[in-house]
């Protein structure tokens, strides 16, 4: 099967594009000496969890978003498994269903009463506890005085801490993204060592997103990283450097539906649900609206054509130039390049593979929703 | 069951607010004399489709925006319907697979080579004509010349002419939407009776946003509008004016799982997957950023505390000044207004169905996907 066969709009991965993702990151994680815990947030997807797990430093285990996902992944025998949202009491009865089915989920928490509540849960699950290393979300500060009352109250579920430094994707640079990752590191670090000062055993000091995990100059003290938008890149992590420009795995695939010859304009299938209305790089270098216009086999093909609106099924696309619109028949499809990855796959509940041209060679199923 | 034992994020509908919603565009288009084609593009529901559908103008026809809604809807045995996106050859397969099974499924296009290849498909579907009247979408100008090549080409499938006047959405006042309710009124006559003088049967004029139904001072010559949004609501439609501020019937469940006492502010488990990233207050009069909080009650009571970031899985909520933290526990629920309620909806599988209260009344499917 072509992908000229598909019905559009549909989500295109390219997995040699997803391979030598995964590769550059086995190299960064393996130079740093910490495990990967690769975040399936971005590709919810078993097959690609497989792949992500072949690399070198990985030790078997992932993170997740969702309890969904958890339930997922543990269902097709991943079974070590971070959820890596701050859990709340109620939720640690979906918990123990799934430890109870042979799966092991980690949950993290900020808050002493949580604790409590998780101690007191026939669940037990192992729990970080959740630092702030500057993104201001989740997370109490390394030095905060709530972290030994956590630790107190957690008592045997206590397994360490884990932080997150989501604002490296505020970075621009490599050493913004190194001065970041030094103080994601410093604040696990930090945390750890003051509650094995404390008395308390921490075995996981966790931290990542992925331009920080491809950029520190040291993880030390640090056990494992989380990274999840670098299997499949998007443009805004291609701006930001964690991918090169034709390191975009995922793209959409859609049909012209309509071609406007005045205003160098035609429309797409894949709108604001296809692509979602994610805008990550309205505050990068280069703004591409809501995606980049490729050819059938994801090339450039079309210079700096974009889309300019995105409708609830109709993509506006503002043709380069140097691009006619009469290069365009009704029906003919293209493909998008999207601004944020983990959203616009999540339009999508299966991903249509290809190697590097436009023959399908798998579909893989993905798991949405909570 | 109450909400506060759902688990989170998921979608809470106000029956008691839809009916309303529902009750206002009635009257509105029993008013102007044409026939109710409801939009169940926001809604992608059967039991919501069916409560639309009992108003008095409607004639039993409903308007989708995927072809996947139309098989859903066809399946539950709502058989006419219009797809208001254009057509493109290939997906004609399918229209005659629909009609083949027993449903009517009227398609639009505004481009002769697909005029041809719809008269030429054994699906043989009727079809409109999409005139442009300001939108710059979909559509030709009422007064293009190609308008009778298409009729001519489209034989004996030509039913009529259809317009969409989404720019009523940049209306800011009843004045501008009665405006572009007549210039859509207008661009969609005018071509009918071109099309009428030139020997052809025009039986359809369909016309309409939910802004502009809600609106127009004259619908003259249209023979039935399409609006949407109208059931549900949202942040930007209430700013607009086609709902009241009390008028909107969606909202997000949310649990609440961090505090950061020190910046007034609260973590949620509804992030962008459950709202989206849509920012369509951004250009309203009142900005919501990602969403409103309200109470589990759905009622403003924590003032103006809005979505101010939407991480993937995390709601960041900056709380009213008179909103203090100290007032929440981890695992408390909240529901947020959101901006646009076809996107976060589409988040979603299911409606969590209220009326006016925090009692579950009825759980009801939707359909996503294309």
């Amino acid at each position: 099967m072509k992908l000229d066969d598909l019905p559009t709009p549909c989500v295109v991965l390219d997995r040699r594009i997803l391979q030598a993702n995964l590769d550059r990151m086995a190299q960064a994680v393996s130079r740093l000496g910490v495990a990967l815990r690769p975040h399936m947030k971005t590709a919810k997807s078993f097959d690609v969890a497989r792949m992500a797990l072949a690399g070198a430093p990985a030790r078997g285990g992932i993170t997740v978003s969702t309890l969904a996902e958890a339930e997922y992944f543990a269902g097709h025998g991943i079974t070590d498994i971070l959820y890596a949202v701050g859990i709340t009491p109620r939720k640690l009865d979906q918990v123990a269903t799934l430890n109870a089915a042979g799966a092991s989920i980690t949950v993290i928490t900020d808050d002493p009463a949580t604790a409590s509540a998780i101690a007191a849960h026939p669940a037990r699950p192992r729990t970080l506890i959740e630092i702030d290393c500057g993104e201001a979300r989740g997370g109490i500060a390394a030095d905060d005085p709530a972290l030994t009352e956590i630790a107190r109250r957690l008592g045997g579920c206590l397994h360490g801490v884990l932080t997150h430094a989501g604002h490296s994707y505020s970075g621009r640079s490599v050493d913004d993204m190194r001065r970041i990752a030094e103080a994601e590191r410093l604040a696990a670090v930090t945390a750890a060592e003051r509650l094995r000062a404390a008395g308390y055993a921490c075995p996981v000091v966790s931290v990542g997103s992925s331009p920080t995990a491809l950029h520190a100059a040291s993880l030390e003290g640090a056990t494992e990283t989380r990274p999840g938008v670098y299997m499949f890149g998007d443009l805004f992590q291609a701006e930001i450097g964690t991918v090169p420009a034709d390191g975009i795995a995922v793209t959409v695939l859609a049909s012209v539906i309509g071609r406007r010859a005045a205003e160098g304009r035609i429309l797409v299938d894949a709108g604001a649900m296809a692509l979602s209305k994610d805008r990550s790089t309205e505050a990068a270098p280069h703004d591409f609206a809501f995606g980049l216009a490729l050819d059938l086999l994801g090339r450039r093909g079309y210079g700096h054509s974009l889309v300019r609106r995105a409708n609830q099924e109709h993509g506006i696309i503002d043709l380069d130039p140097a691009t006619p619109v009469s290069g365009f028949a009704i029906g003919d499809k293209l493909r998008i390049a999207p601004n944020h990855a983990c959203l616009t796959a999540a339009a999508h509940d299966r991903y249509f593979v290809v190697d590097g041209d436009d023959t399908v060679v798998a579909v893989w199923p993905r798991i949405n929703g909570w």
